[in-house]
This record gives C-alpha cells, structure tokens and sequence, in this order.
C-alpha cells in the first residue's frame, strides 16, 4: 500500500510508492523505453494491454474494444491505489496515512504518431472534455481533496511512453504548489478584495509585452517571474475557481490557444518535451472567489533542474519578454 | 543586469539573467560538454582561464599561479553581478530589483580525475573551510540576505564542467525553500519552544530506522517525508543556526560522514549524478534559537523530475528505510 507521509518542518506532503521500482539497481536503467506501434499498449486494436476502461469516447462499439478516439484507463502502475482507507495516524513527530487516491491515464488518440500540437483544435477540446468527465466523476468521492491534470511529453519530461496521452491523481491532500498559489491569492483578495489573476490579465494586456497570444476567452502570456525559459500561462479570461465548471466556448476556445501555443514552440524551439499542468481549485474550501483557474505549460529546455527541484530556486535565462517575440515573431 | 522578479501569487523570486543564453536555438544545444584535462579551466597550470582568484589554500605561491590545494574564483558566466545598486522599483503588481549578487566557484582540488567521494578526509574538510572562508568575508556585504552554498555532480544535475567544484551564490533575498523552512522551524518552535531539527535528530537516533551513520558529530538520515529516493540530510548534534559558525570538530566529522556516505552511495548506486545544498540560515533576523543548520544530498536517479519542479509534487518510488537498509549494507 502506498504511504502518504508530511514533512514536519515544510509540512510538504510526499508520496512514498514503492510499487513501481523495487530495488536501487534499477535506477539505473530506467530509460525512455521507445515501444514501437505494434507493442504499444495505448494504441488501437490493444484495448487489452490496458487495465478495463472507466471512460471512452466512442462510436456505439463496446467498452475495451476497438471504434474510439478516446480513453481513460486506470494507471498499470498507480502511485495511489483506489480500494481502502485513509487510516490517518501518527509516529511522534510525523504523519502519515495511507496512499489513497485515483491515478489514471487518459489516451488521448488512438492514432500512435499524433501528438497534442498536430492533433485538430475538436480533438484537443475533446481531451479537455475528457479531463472534466473524469474530475466530476471523482469529486464525487468525500477522501479527495484535489485532483491534479497533467500531462509529460518527451521523456525528458518524465514521459516513459511516447504514445500521446495525460495524467489525472485524485489525492486525499492539496499538494504544495496549489497550498502555497491559494494562500497568496487569499492574501491578494483580502487586501484589495480582487483576484490577483483578473489583475495580472487586466495589467499584462494593456501593457501588451508579455502577451503571447489572445483569443475571446483566453489570454497566453509568459509569466512575469517565470521560472523556465518559454514559461507559459493560459488563462481564461472570465473569473472561475475551477476548471470542471467552465463553459463550454471556453474549452474551445483554451484548444485553439493550446494548438496556436504548441505549434509555434514546436517551430521556434525544435519540438522541445514540456510539462502542462492544468491548476484548478482543491475540492474542499471556498476558493471561489479569489482563485482562478489556468494552465501552465514548461518547456524543458535547461539541464539545470536538479539544482532547482533541490532549493526551489531560480535562474531563468531567457526573459519573458524575450520569449513572448520569438513566440509571436513565429512564421507558420 | 540581471534582474531579480517576484511572482505576485506566491511571494517567489526568480532570477532573470540573460547574459548566458542568448538565442533559444542555444537550448538545443546545451550538452554535458567534456572539456579534456588540457583544456579545462579548473586544472593545475590553467589559472589564467578562470577569472582572477578570490581565496586560495597555497603554499606560499603567487595568487593566480600554480602551487595550490584549493581556488575560489568568480564564475565566468555569472547569475548575478555584484556591482551596482538594487534599485528596487514596482511596476504595477509587480515588484523587481537588480540582479545583484556574488556567484563563485570553488576549484575543489587541482586534480582532474578526484571528485568528493574520492578525496581524503582532510581534503573534503578543506573545501568546508573553503565555504566558511567566503561565507564569512561576503557576510560582510549589507546587501546579501542569504549565501547558498552548493554542488551539482554530473551533467544530469546541472555540472556543465567535469572537474570536481562547488558554487556559492550571495543574493539579495531569501529564496523559497529557506523560506519555508525558516517557516516551519518557527512555527514547531513557537509551540513546543524546541528545536524541530533537534527533536528529529533525537526521535530517529532512538528509533533507529532512518538512521543511516552515526558519528560524534553528525547523523546521517533518511529524512521521513524523502521527496526522493536515497535523499540524505547530515545534521550536526549540536544546536546552532549557521554553517559558518561551527566548532572545528563538525566540520571534521562532517567531511567524515560525507566521505562515508558518498563511497557508499556511489557503490549501491553506480556513482549517480547528485546534488548537495547546505541549509543554513539567512544573514538577517534571528533563527538562532530555531533553525538547524545542516546539509541535503539528493541523488538524481529518477527522470520524473520535470513534473516534480512543476506541481511541488513528489513521487517517491524507494522509502527511506528502505534506502537506509541499502546504504548500511554497502560493503566496502
């Protein structure tokens, strides 16, 4: 059983999963395993590699079969498991409780040369209706407190399957990046009772310099203290906490951005991995008011990343702004 | 300039510092460049290479000449600048000033092929004393918050160059993880009115099963909540706030344990790439009482870490009792 265990200092919550590698030594080779289209499990006609599927889109065919463009399976190798309880206890000074949660994979298309940057804005919105699908699923379950949508592309990223597809762990804690953003837009609200999102897309469009791109619902801008070169954020335009709870021109139109997006920094910058993380409100807590839902996506251009996942420290070679003109200046 | 920018939401600086990649086509290329004995800046007889030194262990020779154990230069390609003024200045929601700091670079040993695992006990304690050197004369400097002192070995970590070095970066303000850390000590002390750092050091020793190696000194741990696998802290017994500020004997038994560790960790692990940090308080406000100086070594055996420095999340495949059985059983 996986182990969810806090930090007594930072009180940062980890997940100690010892399911997936069991000794040191293989380390060592885990590599980008290159599994090629006729053994791969996330391709059509190899529903049975996959665990059964808990959602699909598909053309009236039946569940587990080939005629989909679109399924969610649960992880082969969950870092959660599903069945149990959170049977929360201490050890002197630290917690722990049992690694409860959701861990599942959204194949994105069944097609194996496709990725999110050559596939049509309706299939991307597609993927993005599929991620809402599955959150509002799991809401429904009273041990989560947050779901996080990810996506690892490239295995630079951390992707160790090059069919393209996304993440989603339902966790039975709110993880530190998201403690920390709705802590200080909490801060933000109280002092001048506005969200400091609406702020920032009021101020980043009239100055302009960091906006990437604009459509009727979302605006892209690289991040004033980004951390990565080529940071991105899209945020939809209209206040919303939650992602799952946005209309549906919205989902449109984020998939138009997101298409624009990654065809230009596929151009611009060789078709580098990246990271998408989609940052929506924990399940539990008003946040309705001073969150706002977005994405951000991180190239993973710099070999530094050691050194910054050890000190949570920055150092950024690229400005935003620089970057926001090589994006705009992209000849497609 | 490189310039220093703070994050609205969450209170992060960053470092914005152009100066070292100019174009994005640059990113492509940045490979672990192995640079030969006869061209590397860091070996005997190359002093003219680096920029003029700051600090040396020498026997009586010319600063900038041949004849020395140790040499603290500045770096070639530097973070931050450290002439100038800080000009802080808002813009709107957002809050910047200039990139001013120190980045230097300890040359470990002049020996090309050594590296910390395979160095002496007297010359690890060498570079420690390097460290305090600096620490102490850049102390002196009103404009510095916090001095970080750290390693990344090998290229998966961060080392663009091969031969065995540290770097220290002065800068202006507190970063994040310190931060937190300062944080949370606080908070554990305004409670119990103890030391947390002393309260895991006597709860582990007692249980023994997250403790690695002991000596007069240090205890080497597992720490409970390892964001990653085999991570390893080395605290000091003894109470005190600030690396530089140790009795002689820690440092001793430190360059002990680090040697004992980093063999051991090399024969299990097939010498990974890692990275060090000392965690050591800020220049101003008084953690005397509550925070814990002490050092955090992170192996980098996984490649999730992309996803890891996006959502602060943290995936553990290996417990750190399972680490520390590995790690005691090396034999040597």
């Amino acid at each position: 059983m996986p182990e969810l265990r806090k930090d007594p200092i930072t009180g940062r919550w980890v997940i100690i999963s010892t399911e997936r590698i069991k000794r040191p030594s293989d380390f060592q080779v885990e590599r980008a395993v290159v599994i090629r289209e006729e053994h791969c499990p996330f391709c059509h006609g190899h529903e049975g590699m996959t665990p059964p599927e808990v959602f699909a889109f598909r053309n009236g065919s039946a569940p587990n079969t080939p005629g989909w463009d679109l399924r969610v399976v649960p992880n082969k190798f969950p870092a959660l498991q599903v069945e149990g309880t959170l049977d929360r206890e201490g050890e002197g000074l630290f917690d722990r409780m049992n690694g409860i949660g959701a861990h599942e994979v959204i194949i994105e298309t069944p097609d194996h040369q496709k990725s999110l940057a050559t596939m049509s804005e309706p299939e991307i919105e597609r993927v993005l209706w599929a991620f809402r699908e599955r959150v509002l699923d799991l809401k429904k379950d009273i041990r989560f407190r947050y779901i996080l949508v990810f996506k690892n592309h490239g295995a630079a990223a951390g992707a160790t399957l090059e069919h393209s597809h996304s993440q989603l762990i339902a966790l039975p804690i709110v993880p530190d990046f998201v403690r920390e953003e709705i802590e200080g837009a909490r801060r933000h609200f109280t002092a001048k009772e506005r969200c400091v999102f609406c702020d920032i897309i009021r101020q980043e469009v009239t100055a302009g310099r960091r906006v990437v791109h604009e459509n009727a619902d979302v605006v892209a801008l690289a991040p004033y203290a980004s951390r990565f070169p080529f940071e991105m954020w899209m945020l939809p335009r209209s206040h919303g906490s939650r992602f799952e709870d946005a209309p549906r021109q919205v989902y449109e139109n984020l998939s138009r951005m997101l298409k624009w997006v990654l065809v230009r920094m596929n151009r611009a910058l060789e078709s580098p991995p990246y990271n998408l993380i989609i940052h929506t409100s924990p399940m539990s807590g008003d946040a309705g008011d001073f969150y706002h839902w977005h994405v951000e996506l991180m190239p993973k251009l710099t070999r530094t990343a050691g050194f910054e996942w050890g000190t949570g420290f920055y150092i950024n070679p690229t400005s935003p702004e620089e970057a926001t003109e090589v994006l705009r200046g992209v000849k497609v």
